[in-house]
Protein backbone atom coordinates (compact mmCIF):
# COMPACT_ATOMS: atom_id res chain seq x y z
CA UNK A 1 0.00 0.00 0.00
CA UNK A 2 1.08 3.48 -0.88
CA UNK A 3 2.08 5.57 2.42
CA UNK A 4 -0.88 7.78 3.26
CA UNK A 5 -0.91 10.96 4.57
CA UNK A 6 -2.15 11.36 8.02
CA UNK A 7 -4.62 14.02 8.55
CA UNK A 8 -5.11 13.09 12.31
CA UNK A 9 -4.19 11.34 15.17
CA UNK A 10 -6.70 11.32 18.31
CA UNK A 11 -6.53 9.46 21.80
CA UNK A 12 -8.11 6.16 20.10
CA UNK A 13 -7.96 6.64 16.65
CA UNK A 14 -6.12 7.84 13.80
CA UNK A 15 -7.32 9.26 10.23
CA UNK A 16 -5.58 9.08 6.92
CA UNK A 17 -6.56 10.37 3.96
CA UNK A 18 -8.73 8.03 2.09
CA UNK A 19 -8.61 6.61 -1.57
CA UNK A 20 -11.21 9.29 -2.96
CA UNK A 21 -11.97 12.90 -2.25
CA UNK A 22 -14.18 12.96 0.80
CA UNK A 23 -13.48 10.13 2.17
CA UNK A 24 -11.16 9.35 4.98
CA UNK A 25 -9.64 5.70 6.74
CA UNK A 26 -10.39 5.62 10.56
CA UNK A 27 -7.88 3.50 12.09
CA UNK A 28 -8.80 2.10 15.78
CA UNK A 29 -5.94 1.91 18.00
CA UNK A 30 -5.58 -0.22 20.95
CA UNK A 31 -5.02 3.38 22.85
CA UNK A 32 -7.46 3.58 25.80
CA UNK A 33 -7.32 7.26 27.90
CA UNK A 34 -9.87 8.53 30.69
CA UNK A 35 -9.71 11.58 32.50
CA UNK A 36 -8.88 14.12 29.91
CA UNK A 37 -5.51 11.84 28.60
CA UNK A 38 -4.60 11.37 31.87
CA UNK A 39 -4.72 7.80 32.44
CA UNK A 40 -3.43 5.68 29.54
CA UNK A 41 -3.25 2.28 28.79
CA UNK A 42 -2.70 -0.03 25.86
CA UNK A 43 -5.20 -2.80 25.64
CA UNK A 44 -4.81 -5.57 22.75
CA UNK A 45 -7.43 -6.15 20.39
CA UNK A 46 -9.66 -3.19 21.56
CA UNK A 47 -9.24 -1.38 18.25
CA UNK A 48 -10.63 -4.54 16.51
CA UNK A 49 -13.72 -5.17 18.34
CA UNK A 50 -14.45 -1.29 18.28
CA UNK A 51 -14.08 -1.22 14.04
CA UNK A 52 -16.40 -4.01 14.26
CA UNK A 53 -19.06 -2.62 16.94
CA UNK A 54 -19.14 0.83 15.31
CA UNK A 55 -19.65 -0.57 11.94
CA UNK A 56 -22.45 -2.77 13.27
CA UNK A 57 -24.05 -0.15 14.74
CA UNK A 58 -23.51 2.55 12.27
CA UNK A 59 -24.61 0.15 9.47
CA UNK A 60 -28.00 -0.18 11.36
CA UNK A 61 -28.94 3.31 12.17
CA UNK A 62 -28.45 4.26 8.28
CA UNK A 63 -31.17 1.93 8.43
CA UNK A 64 -33.32 3.38 10.07
CA UNK A 65 -32.72 6.75 7.85
CA UNK A 66 -29.85 8.26 10.79
CA UNK A 67 -27.08 9.40 8.21
CA UNK A 68 -23.59 8.66 9.52
CA UNK A 69 -20.02 8.82 8.24
CA UNK A 70 -19.84 4.70 7.69
CA UNK A 71 -18.82 3.29 4.00
CA UNK A 72 -17.33 0.61 4.73
CA UNK A 73 -14.96 -1.64 6.40
CA UNK A 74 -11.24 -2.05 4.88
CA UNK A 75 -9.39 -4.80 7.24
CA UNK A 76 -9.40 -5.66 11.45
CA UNK A 77 -8.45 -1.91 12.24
CA UNK A 78 -9.99 0.62 9.12
CA UNK A 79 -12.78 1.25 8.23
CA UNK A 80 -13.52 3.93 5.41
CA UNK A 81 -15.67 6.71 6.21
CA UNK A 82 -16.65 10.27 5.14
CA UNK A 83 -14.86 13.24 5.48
CA UNK A 84 -16.53 15.65 7.96
CA UNK A 85 -16.47 18.82 9.37
CA UNK A 86 -16.71 18.10 12.99
CA UNK A 87 -18.34 20.00 15.64
CA UNK A 88 -16.66 20.73 18.05
CA UNK A 89 -19.38 19.11 20.95
CA UNK A 90 -19.91 15.94 22.53
CA UNK A 91 -23.37 15.26 22.31
CA UNK A 92 -24.60 13.15 25.26
CA UNK A 93 -27.59 11.10 26.10
CA UNK A 94 -28.36 10.01 29.39
CA UNK A 95 -31.02 7.52 30.71
CA UNK A 96 -29.81 6.12 33.68
CA UNK A 97 -27.57 8.68 36.38
CA UNK A 98 -24.04 7.63 35.96
CA UNK A 99 -20.54 9.13 35.86
CA UNK A 100 -20.51 13.00 35.82
CA UNK A 101 -24.31 13.65 35.89
CA UNK A 102 -24.92 11.96 38.85
CA UNK A 103 -21.39 13.94 40.43
CA UNK A 104 -23.17 17.27 39.11
CA UNK A 105 -27.02 17.08 40.68
CA UNK A 106 -26.28 14.70 43.20
CA UNK A 107 -27.82 11.87 41.99
CA UNK A 108 -27.57 7.66 42.55
CA UNK A 109 -25.74 6.44 40.20
CA UNK A 110 -28.33 3.56 38.30
CA UNK A 111 -31.16 5.82 39.19
CA UNK A 112 -33.29 6.05 36.02
CA UNK A 113 -33.45 9.89 34.96
CA UNK A 114 -37.09 10.91 34.69
CA UNK A 115 -36.79 10.92 30.86
CA UNK A 116 -33.62 10.87 28.36
CA UNK A 117 -31.80 13.97 28.76
CA UNK A 118 -29.08 15.15 25.67
CA UNK A 119 -26.23 17.11 26.51
CA UNK A 120 -23.54 19.20 24.90
CA UNK A 121 -20.12 19.33 26.19
CA UNK A 122 -17.39 21.27 24.29
CA UNK A 123 -14.71 19.43 22.69
CA UNK A 124 -11.71 20.68 24.52
CA UNK A 125 -9.26 18.37 26.82
CA UNK A 126 -7.50 21.47 28.12
CA UNK A 127 -10.48 22.91 29.24
CA UNK A 128 -12.13 19.49 30.81
CA UNK A 129 -14.70 19.04 27.89
CA UNK A 130 -16.70 21.72 30.07
CA UNK A 131 -20.47 21.03 29.82
CA UNK A 132 -21.92 23.97 27.58
CA UNK A 133 -25.29 25.30 27.02
CA UNK A 134 -27.29 25.88 23.96
CA UNK A 135 -26.97 29.74 24.75
CA UNK A 136 -23.06 29.00 24.69
CA UNK A 137 -23.18 27.26 21.80
CA UNK A 138 -25.64 29.86 19.53
CA UNK A 139 -23.13 32.94 21.18
CA UNK A 140 -19.90 31.33 20.12
CA UNK A 141 -21.42 29.63 16.68
CA UNK A 142 -20.03 26.19 17.61
CA UNK A 143 -23.25 24.98 16.22
CA UNK A 144 -25.49 26.58 14.48
CA UNK A 145 -29.63 26.44 15.73
CA UNK A 146 -30.83 24.54 12.88
CA UNK A 147 -27.79 22.09 13.34
CA UNK A 148 -28.42 21.84 16.98
CA UNK A 149 -31.51 20.73 16.99
CA UNK A 150 -30.48 18.30 13.70
CA UNK A 151 -27.76 17.23 16.12
CA UNK A 152 -30.76 16.84 19.37
CA UNK A 153 -33.23 14.81 17.78
CA UNK A 154 -30.83 12.29 15.82
CA UNK A 155 -29.66 11.63 19.32
CA UNK A 156 -33.11 11.11 20.56
CA UNK A 157 -33.61 8.88 17.94
CA UNK A 158 -30.21 6.64 17.97
CA UNK A 159 -31.27 6.47 21.68
CA UNK A 160 -34.30 4.58 21.43
CA UNK A 161 -33.07 2.57 18.51
CA UNK A 162 -29.76 1.51 20.45
CA UNK A 163 -32.00 1.37 23.58
CA UNK A 164 -34.23 -1.55 21.54
CA UNK A 165 -30.90 -3.18 19.94
CA UNK A 166 -28.88 -3.24 23.28
CA UNK A 167 -32.45 -4.17 25.39
CA UNK A 168 -32.76 -7.42 23.05
CA UNK A 169 -29.69 -8.88 23.73
CA UNK A 170 -30.13 -7.90 27.79
CA UNK A 171 -27.94 -5.02 27.90
CA UNK A 172 -29.22 -1.52 29.65
CA UNK A 173 -27.78 1.69 27.57
CA UNK A 174 -27.14 3.63 30.18
CA UNK A 175 -25.43 6.62 28.13
CA UNK A 176 -23.58 7.33 25.20
CA UNK A 177 -21.62 9.89 23.52
CA UNK A 178 -22.00 10.65 19.94
CA UNK A 179 -19.95 13.41 17.56
CA UNK A 180 -21.51 15.19 14.49
CA UNK A 181 -19.77 16.37 11.02
CA UNK A 182 -20.83 18.57 8.67
CA UNK A 183 -20.59 17.18 4.57
CA UNK A 184 -21.01 20.00 1.92
CA UNK A 185 -23.07 18.82 -0.99
CA UNK A 186 -22.63 21.72 -3.40
CA UNK A 187 -24.60 25.12 -1.05
CA UNK A 188 -25.77 22.48 0.91
CA UNK A 189 -24.59 21.53 4.22
CA UNK A 190 -25.71 18.33 6.22
CA UNK A 191 -25.23 17.34 9.87
CA UNK A 192 -24.29 13.29 10.22
CA UNK A 193 -23.51 11.25 12.51
CA UNK A 194 -19.35 10.83 12.82
CA UNK A 195 -16.54 9.49 15.38
CA UNK A 196 -17.62 6.06 16.66
CA UNK A 197 -20.31 4.28 18.60
CA UNK A 198 -18.45 1.38 21.23
CA UNK A 199 -18.11 0.18 23.92
CA UNK A 200 -15.65 2.85 24.38
CA UNK A 201 -17.88 5.92 24.09
CA UNK A 202 -20.88 4.51 25.39
CA UNK A 203 -21.86 2.57 29.02
CA UNK A 204 -24.02 -0.27 28.78
CA UNK A 205 -24.41 -2.56 32.00
CA UNK A 206 -26.04 -6.09 31.79
CA UNK A 207 -29.35 -5.74 32.56
CA UNK A 208 -29.59 -8.35 35.33
CA UNK A 209 -26.44 -8.52 36.83
CA UNK A 210 -25.25 -4.51 36.69
CA UNK A 211 -22.12 -5.84 35.35
CA UNK A 212 -20.25 -2.88 33.18
CA UNK A 213 -19.52 -3.75 29.72
CA UNK A 214 -17.97 -0.58 28.80
CA UNK A 215 -15.03 1.93 29.02
CA UNK A 216 -16.07 2.28 32.65
CA UNK A 217 -14.00 -1.02 33.44
CA UNK A 218 -11.01 0.58 32.29
CA UNK A 219 -12.12 4.25 33.91
CA UNK A 220 -12.64 2.11 37.44
CA UNK A 221 -9.85 -0.45 37.06
CA UNK A 222 -12.49 -3.25 36.78
CA UNK A 223 -10.21 -5.13 34.48
CA UNK A 224 -11.73 -7.69 31.96
CA UNK A 225 -11.58 -4.57 29.34
CA UNK A 226 -11.34 -6.68 26.75
CA UNK A 227 -13.13 -9.77 27.81
CA UNK A 228 -16.32 -7.36 28.64
CA UNK A 229 -16.01 -5.30 24.65
CA UNK A 230 -15.78 -8.93 23.43
CA UNK A 231 -19.03 -9.96 24.93
CA UNK A 232 -21.15 -6.99 23.46
CA UNK A 233 -19.71 -7.88 19.96
CA UNK A 234 -20.62 -11.71 21.22
CA UNK A 235 -24.06 -10.60 21.90
CA UNK A 236 -24.87 -7.96 18.93
CA UNK A 237 -23.66 -11.59 16.89
CA UNK A 238 -20.76 -10.10 15.54
CA UNK A 239 -18.32 -12.55 17.04
CA UNK A 240 -18.80 -16.28 16.71
CA UNK A 241 -19.99 -17.78 20.23
CA UNK A 242 -16.76 -19.55 20.89
CA UNK A 243 -14.08 -16.88 22.12
CA UNK A 244 -11.41 -17.14 19.51
CA UNK A 245 -8.23 -15.27 19.48
CA UNK A 246 -9.32 -11.81 17.60
CA UNK A 247 -7.21 -12.57 14.61
CA UNK A 248 -10.05 -14.79 13.79
CA UNK A 249 -12.55 -11.97 13.19
CA UNK A 250 -11.03 -10.39 10.31
CA UNK A 251 -12.68 -12.02 7.07
CA UNK B 1 -43.08 45.39 67.04
CA UNK B 2 -44.60 41.82 67.82
CA UNK B 3 -42.41 39.12 67.48
CA UNK B 4 -41.86 37.83 63.64
CA UNK B 5 -41.92 34.14 63.03
CA UNK B 6 -38.99 33.93 60.80
CA UNK B 7 -39.66 31.42 57.52
CA UNK B 8 -36.08 31.30 56.53
CA UNK B 9 -32.33 32.54 56.55
CA UNK B 10 -30.33 32.71 54.22
CA UNK B 11 -26.82 33.69 53.76
CA UNK B 12 -27.18 37.75 53.70
CA UNK B 13 -31.01 37.47 53.89
CA UNK B 14 -33.43 36.79 56.57
CA UNK B 15 -37.21 36.34 55.34
CA UNK B 16 -39.84 36.90 58.31
CA UNK B 17 -43.68 36.62 58.05
CA UNK B 18 -45.10 39.71 56.18
CA UNK B 19 -48.20 41.58 57.95
CA UNK B 20 -50.57 40.26 55.27
CA UNK B 21 -51.30 37.13 53.62
CA UNK B 22 -48.94 36.88 50.79
CA UNK B 23 -46.01 39.19 51.87
CA UNK B 24 -42.56 38.46 53.55
CA UNK B 25 -40.48 40.88 55.64
CA UNK B 26 -37.10 40.53 53.63
CA UNK B 27 -33.76 41.64 55.89
CA UNK B 28 -30.44 42.62 54.52
CA UNK B 29 -27.55 41.07 56.68
CA UNK B 30 -23.92 42.41 56.24
CA UNK B 31 -23.29 39.03 56.73
CA UNK B 32 -20.48 38.18 52.82
CA UNK B 33 -20.33 34.79 51.45
CA UNK B 34 -18.63 33.32 48.65
CA UNK B 35 -17.17 30.20 47.30
CA UNK B 36 -20.35 27.72 48.92
CA UNK B 37 -20.12 30.02 52.14
CA UNK B 38 -16.31 28.65 52.21
CA UNK B 39 -15.57 32.24 52.77
CA UNK B 40 -17.85 34.57 55.00
CA UNK B 41 -17.51 37.74 56.84
CA UNK B 42 -19.52 40.65 58.38
CA UNK B 43 -18.91 44.13 56.22
CA UNK B 44 -20.92 47.06 58.06
CA UNK B 45 -23.50 48.25 56.36
CA UNK B 46 -23.60 46.71 53.05
CA UNK B 47 -27.50 45.16 54.39
CA UNK B 48 -28.33 49.23 54.59
CA UNK B 49 -26.67 49.67 51.05
CA UNK B 50 -27.95 46.76 49.41
CA UNK B 51 -31.94 47.14 50.90
CA UNK B 52 -31.66 50.68 49.36
CA UNK B 53 -29.99 49.31 45.74
CA UNK B 54 -32.61 46.33 45.50
CA UNK B 55 -35.39 48.10 45.95
CA UNK B 56 -34.06 51.28 43.73
CA UNK B 57 -33.43 48.61 41.06
CA UNK B 58 -36.76 46.82 41.33
CA UNK B 59 -39.10 49.66 41.05
CA UNK B 60 -37.44 50.75 38.05
CA UNK B 61 -38.18 47.13 36.70
CA UNK B 62 -41.34 47.63 37.29
CA UNK B 63 -41.86 51.06 35.45
CA UNK B 64 -40.47 49.11 32.46
CA UNK B 65 -43.13 45.98 33.58
CA UNK B 66 -40.93 43.36 34.98
CA UNK B 67 -42.99 42.09 37.52
CA UNK B 68 -40.66 41.58 40.26
CA UNK B 69 -41.45 40.54 44.02
CA UNK B 70 -41.02 44.52 45.60
CA UNK B 71 -43.78 45.93 47.46
CA UNK B 72 -42.26 49.07 49.78
CA UNK B 73 -39.26 49.88 51.90
CA UNK B 74 -40.01 49.05 55.56
CA UNK B 75 -36.69 50.59 56.98
CA UNK B 76 -32.85 50.49 56.84
CA UNK B 77 -32.71 47.13 56.77
CA UNK B 78 -36.00 45.42 55.63
CA UNK B 79 -38.46 45.86 52.79
CA UNK B 80 -41.76 44.17 51.97
CA UNK B 81 -42.08 41.69 49.39
CA UNK B 82 -44.75 39.84 47.65
CA UNK B 83 -44.45 36.09 49.02
CA UNK B 84 -43.40 33.64 45.91
CA UNK B 85 -42.61 30.21 45.65
CA UNK B 86 -39.00 30.45 44.74
CA UNK B 87 -38.00 28.26 41.63
CA UNK B 88 -35.13 26.63 42.20
CA UNK B 89 -32.21 27.92 40.09
CA UNK B 90 -29.91 30.79 39.84
CA UNK B 91 -30.68 32.70 36.51
CA UNK B 92 -27.06 34.59 35.52
CA UNK B 93 -26.66 37.18 32.25
CA UNK B 94 -23.75 37.83 30.95
CA UNK B 95 -22.03 40.69 28.63
CA UNK B 96 -18.53 40.25 29.32
CA UNK B 97 -16.83 37.39 30.70
CA UNK B 98 -16.14 37.23 34.27
CA UNK B 99 -16.02 34.39 36.83
CA UNK B 100 -16.90 31.26 36.15
CA UNK B 101 -17.65 31.27 32.51
CA UNK B 102 -13.93 32.45 31.83
CA UNK B 103 -13.00 29.61 33.92
CA UNK B 104 -14.62 27.18 32.03
CA UNK B 105 -14.71 27.84 28.33
CA UNK B 106 -11.30 29.16 28.08
CA UNK B 107 -11.92 33.49 27.81
CA UNK B 108 -9.93 36.43 29.20
CA UNK B 109 -11.63 37.89 31.90
CA UNK B 110 -13.04 41.19 30.31
CA UNK B 111 -13.27 40.10 26.73
CA UNK B 112 -16.69 40.88 25.34
CA UNK B 113 -18.89 38.19 24.79
CA UNK B 114 -20.32 37.62 21.13
CA UNK B 115 -23.82 38.18 22.53
CA UNK B 116 -25.27 38.51 26.17
CA UNK B 117 -25.59 34.67 26.92
CA UNK B 118 -28.03 33.27 29.82
CA UNK B 119 -26.74 30.48 32.12
CA UNK B 120 -28.95 28.32 34.57
CA UNK B 121 -27.61 26.85 37.74
CA UNK B 122 -29.28 24.62 40.15
CA UNK B 123 -29.46 26.61 43.25
CA UNK B 124 -27.63 23.69 45.38
CA UNK B 125 -24.63 24.39 47.89
CA UNK B 126 -23.63 21.11 48.54
CA UNK B 127 -23.28 20.60 44.83
CA UNK B 128 -21.38 24.23 44.50
CA UNK B 129 -24.70 25.66 42.42
CA UNK B 130 -24.01 23.56 38.77
CA UNK B 131 -24.55 24.69 35.78
CA UNK B 132 -27.49 23.19 34.34
CA UNK B 133 -28.90 22.99 31.07
CA UNK B 134 -32.90 23.78 29.23
CA UNK B 135 -33.07 19.71 29.07
CA UNK B 136 -31.53 19.22 32.76
CA UNK B 137 -34.50 21.92 34.06
CA UNK B 138 -37.07 19.68 31.85
CA UNK B 139 -36.10 16.65 32.45
CA UNK B 140 -36.01 17.28 36.67
CA UNK B 141 -39.53 19.55 35.81
CA UNK B 142 -37.49 22.71 38.59
CA UNK B 143 -39.01 24.58 36.05
CA UNK B 144 -41.98 24.02 33.47
CA UNK B 145 -41.05 25.08 29.18
CA UNK B 146 -42.88 28.12 30.04
CA UNK B 147 -41.22 29.37 32.78
CA UNK B 148 -37.78 28.92 31.39
CA UNK B 149 -38.89 30.79 28.45
CA UNK B 150 -40.48 33.34 30.40
CA UNK B 151 -37.31 33.80 32.71
CA UNK B 152 -34.77 34.34 29.71
CA UNK B 153 -36.62 36.50 28.08
CA UNK B 154 -37.60 38.87 31.31
CA UNK B 155 -33.40 38.24 31.88
CA UNK B 156 -32.62 39.52 28.77
CA UNK B 157 -35.18 42.55 29.22
CA UNK B 158 -33.40 43.48 32.45
CA UNK B 159 -30.02 42.91 30.64
CA UNK B 160 -30.63 45.81 28.07
CA UNK B 161 -32.79 47.88 31.07
CA UNK B 162 -29.81 47.86 33.26
CA UNK B 163 -26.77 47.85 31.11
CA UNK B 164 -28.75 51.03 30.02
CA UNK B 165 -29.16 52.27 33.82
CA UNK B 166 -25.56 51.71 34.41
CA UNK B 167 -24.10 52.86 31.05
CA UNK B 168 -25.51 56.73 32.46
CA UNK B 169 -23.25 56.72 35.44
CA UNK B 170 -20.11 54.99 33.89
CA UNK B 171 -20.71 51.45 34.93
CA UNK B 172 -20.01 48.21 32.75
CA UNK B 173 -22.80 46.23 33.86
CA UNK B 174 -20.49 42.40 33.20
CA UNK B 175 -22.83 40.51 34.67
CA UNK B 176 -25.86 39.58 37.23
CA UNK B 177 -27.52 36.62 39.07
CA UNK B 178 -31.43 37.19 39.23
CA UNK B 179 -33.71 34.33 41.12
CA UNK B 180 -37.90 34.03 40.29
CA UNK B 181 -40.16 32.72 42.45
CA UNK B 182 -43.90 31.98 41.52
CA UNK B 183 -46.76 33.55 42.65
CA UNK B 184 -50.27 32.38 42.78
CA UNK B 185 -53.86 33.71 41.79
CA UNK B 186 -56.25 31.92 42.06
CA UNK B 187 -56.01 29.31 39.28
CA UNK B 188 -53.25 31.46 37.28
CA UNK B 189 -49.41 30.84 37.96
CA UNK B 190 -46.93 33.95 37.50
CA UNK B 191 -43.24 33.78 37.59
CA UNK B 192 -41.71 37.41 38.98
CA UNK B 193 -38.05 38.65 39.86
CA UNK B 194 -37.86 37.73 43.60
CA UNK B 195 -34.58 38.03 45.91
CA UNK B 196 -32.52 40.86 45.39
CA UNK B 197 -30.01 42.39 42.65
CA UNK B 198 -27.32 44.50 43.99
CA UNK B 199 -23.38 44.78 43.96
CA UNK B 200 -23.91 41.34 45.42
CA UNK B 201 -25.40 40.14 42.59
CA UNK B 202 -24.09 41.78 39.85
CA UNK B 203 -20.46 42.51 38.37
CA UNK B 204 -19.73 46.07 38.25
CA UNK B 205 -16.96 47.89 36.60
CA UNK B 206 -15.89 51.51 36.43
CA UNK B 207 -16.12 52.54 32.93
CA UNK B 208 -12.98 54.04 32.23
CA UNK B 209 -10.59 52.21 35.31
CA UNK B 210 -12.25 49.01 35.46
CA UNK B 211 -12.32 48.90 38.79
CA UNK B 212 -14.80 46.94 40.42
CA UNK B 213 -17.69 47.98 42.57
CA UNK B 214 -18.92 44.12 43.30
CA UNK B 215 -18.43 41.36 45.55
CA UNK B 216 -15.60 40.28 43.47
CA UNK B 217 -13.94 42.89 46.35
CA UNK B 218 -15.16 40.46 48.60
CA UNK B 219 -14.49 37.46 46.91
CA UNK B 220 -10.71 38.35 45.81
CA UNK B 221 -9.71 40.50 48.79
CA UNK B 222 -9.53 43.46 46.93
CA UNK B 223 -10.36 45.85 49.80
CA UNK B 224 -13.29 48.75 49.63
CA UNK B 225 -15.83 46.55 49.43
CA UNK B 226 -18.51 48.93 51.43
CA UNK B 227 -16.89 51.92 49.44
CA UNK B 228 -17.67 50.13 46.31
CA UNK B 229 -21.43 49.58 47.28
CA UNK B 230 -21.94 52.99 48.47
CA UNK B 231 -20.06 54.56 45.15
CA UNK B 232 -22.91 52.34 43.41
CA UNK B 233 -25.81 53.94 45.35
CA UNK B 234 -24.20 57.41 45.36
CA UNK B 235 -23.93 56.99 41.32
CA UNK B 236 -27.52 55.92 41.46
CA UNK B 237 -28.64 59.03 42.86
CA UNK B 238 -29.97 56.61 45.92
CA UNK B 239 -27.30 58.44 48.37
CA UNK B 240 -26.15 62.23 48.92
CA UNK B 241 -22.73 63.49 47.30
CA UNK B 242 -21.03 63.76 50.47
CA UNK B 243 -20.28 60.17 52.29
CA UNK B 244 -22.09 60.45 55.31
CA UNK B 245 -22.70 57.82 58.01
CA UNK B 246 -25.10 55.21 56.63
CA UNK B 247 -27.29 56.10 59.51
CA UNK B 248 -28.00 59.05 57.61
CA UNK B 249 -29.50 57.49 54.86
CA UNK B 250 -32.68 56.46 56.65
CA UNK B 251 -35.73 58.67 55.65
Amino acid sequence: MPRRRQIYEGKAKILYEGPEQGTVIQYFKDDATAFDGKKHEVLDGKGVLNNRISEHIMVRLAEIGVQNHFIKRLNMREQLVRRVEIIPLEVVMRNIAAGSIAKRLGLTEGDALPRPIVEFYLKDDSLGDPLVTEDHIAAFNWASPYELGDMASNAFRINDFLSGMFAAIDIQLVDFKIEFGRVYEGDAVQVIVADEISPDSCRLWDRNSKEKLDKDRFRRDLGNVIESYREVARRLGILPEDPTPLTAVED
